[in-house]
């Protein structure tokens, strides 16, 4: 893990305790995912996917100085925006394709999201995942009907066996963040935010491998042309930040944070959007992460993962940036271990 | 604490393990509780009260066999549907009466409820708490703006004491289930719940004071004649099931179950209403409970207490009786301690 480098000074962003970077110059003119891809996905999954609640909290408002719209990806199915990708991708194969299945490399969400998406179209999943993923989440994918190929714990392991088992079925593979599709049908959650709560200020979601990020920047870009965009991130794997301040793609930290679904390294298609959309990243700590996920607990009560709290965290951290606007933020997930709550005293 | 008694045998309503009590006759064919009172809640409300979503679960519906359809009221302002039946009772209140305030005794939901509903109103409000009361709940009546009353924690100091704040302040007395406008707007919820998801084969609440029980009867039957009704309540206060099966009201009973919004006896006028419309009462155990609102909160991703999860148990102890069904199911509240989670090992 590396610490985040400090912000440069005199960007119009910073504000007291700003930490942001400035906002980038667009990087190209011509994205290969326009906005009419993410009104195809939300077609597409209409059928399977929830039109997930909007909630507000007085007490967090009050608390944040701000006007807060929580988008509940936590009330999707499978527990997490990845169905949208997922099901888009899985709905965009063509029949002859289709009914060789799909597969992935997921010990999280999107392995469950995949595994659910394939079943609604009724066509085979496998699902990757290391030989120390946690029982219960393999569980939840079996449940699903999916084919779980277990690999040792490492990326070039993973890679293999996803390459392998393709082969061998000639199942489409389904990247987590990369595929065009997923990031397509990411995009359909901060489309049906937008049209719900109308005009906002800010718009954020959090940012891992960057599937969610792009399609987010993708919709609202095209919904709300100024509507500034962020992206919440760990410090403890900043490399978006990182490849952001720098102008090219980090690849070498070691993801440190107890945001699980946080820690992949920003997609190489995602970095570009990121940059192309002028997306500003806004690091926060592992304990602000654990303040604001109790929040979300006590206040909005709702079950939401670490890695959803991160945008609460954010607008906390940066309370005077933010303070009188109207925040969109996307709270992605909400499969958690209940018996191991962060706020809790660690079991021996 | 009594066990308890065996049901009848008999009963259409008897399928296997189900233990309930059969339809009883109306005792009066006229109530002072009208269904129009139930409208003109609504309509007071509208302003204050959040119009909670209905969640469904494909994983609950297969656990269950049933349609299961919950009504969020852990998503109330004050996180519970106490709310709406404080709130209808400050602005039923005339000016000039509302101007001296309101008055409740209430260690739990319905004080910060009616703390709050005065906030909106701009009126005092004098809660009456007993001396044992948790310090977070009382910062929470605080944190509304109300006068916090301590007691000894004794049924006959609260009420008096209450009785000595509303003489002394001419504050009105809103009590928490036996006062009808109270019982009116508990009814919202039921008919947000029919109107929101149309045909329903069951309707289910948790059943403490009544208040809730009481409104939901009198919304469904004018929006639903022949809809079976349930009230779900724990055996270890099970004073409502024991009074109808009696045919008159228990106030024997020492209640002791985990559901510290259930441990309130059943009042007078809610007792009428529950025989009047024919309400089924369905015995739960604590431990059926604890399943329950673990399910709750990893399938449905929702912060509930323990009371809530009353009416899902309720389903899946009687899971032969309910099959097929669409059942509606009112979640109560979501106010808990997040470091006291009952499925956790007792902290020393």
């Amino acid at each position: 893990m590396r610490r985040p480098p400090s912000p440069p000074a005199g960007s119009m962003l910073y504000h007291a305790g700003m930490s942001a970077v400035p906002i980038v110059s667009p990087v190209s003119d011509s994205l290969p995912i326009a906005y009419s891809a993410v009104l195809r996905a939300a077609e597409r999954i209409a059928p399977h996917a929830h039109r997930t609640p909007v909630l507000r909290s007085r007490g967090l408002d009050a608390l944040s100085g701000a006007t807060l719209s929580f988008k509940c990806e936590n009330l999707q199915r499978a527990g997490a925006f990845k169905f949208r990708g997922a099901c888009n991708a899985v709905w965009s194969l063509s029949e002859t394709v289709a009914v060789r299945g799909v597969v992935t490399h997921s010990s999280g969400n999107h392995g469950a999201a995949l595994a659910l998406a394939a079943a609604t179209r009724g066509i085979p999943a496998h699902i990757v995942v290391p030989e120390d993923a946690v029982a219960s989440k393999v569980a939840a994918i079996r449940a699903y009907g999916a084919s779980v190929h277990f690999c040792e714990p490492t990326l070039a392991a993973r890679d293999l066996e996803a390459a392998r088992v393709s082969a061998e079925t000639g199942a489409t593979m389904v990247h987590p963040f990369t595929n065009f599709d997923v990031i397509a049908g990411q995009g359909t959650a901060a489309k049906e935010l937008l049209e719900e709560v109308g005009a906002l200020d800010a718009l954020m979601v959090p940012v891992g491998g960057g599937g969610l990020v792009g399609g987010t920047a993708i919709a609202a870009r095209a919904m709300a042309p100024n509507l500034p965009l962020y992206a919440a991130e760990p410090e403890g794997a900043a490399d978006a930040l990182e490849s952001v301040q720098r102008g090219e793609r980090v690849t070498d930290i070691v993801p440190k944070t107890i945001c699980d679904g946080l820690r992949a390294g920003i997609g190489d298609i995602n970095f570009a959007l990121i940059r192309h959309y002028g997306v500003t990243v806004l690091p926060v700590s592992d304990a602000e992460v654990i303040a604001a996920m109790r929040l979300i607990w006590e206040r909005l009560k709702i079950v939401v993962e670490s890695s959803s709290a991160t945008v609460l965290a954010a607008v906390l951290r940066h309370r005077t940036h933010f303070a009188g606007q109207r925040v969109g933020l996307v709270l992605t997930g909400g499969n958690v271990d209940l018996e191991r709550l962060p706020w809790l005293p660690a079991r021996a």
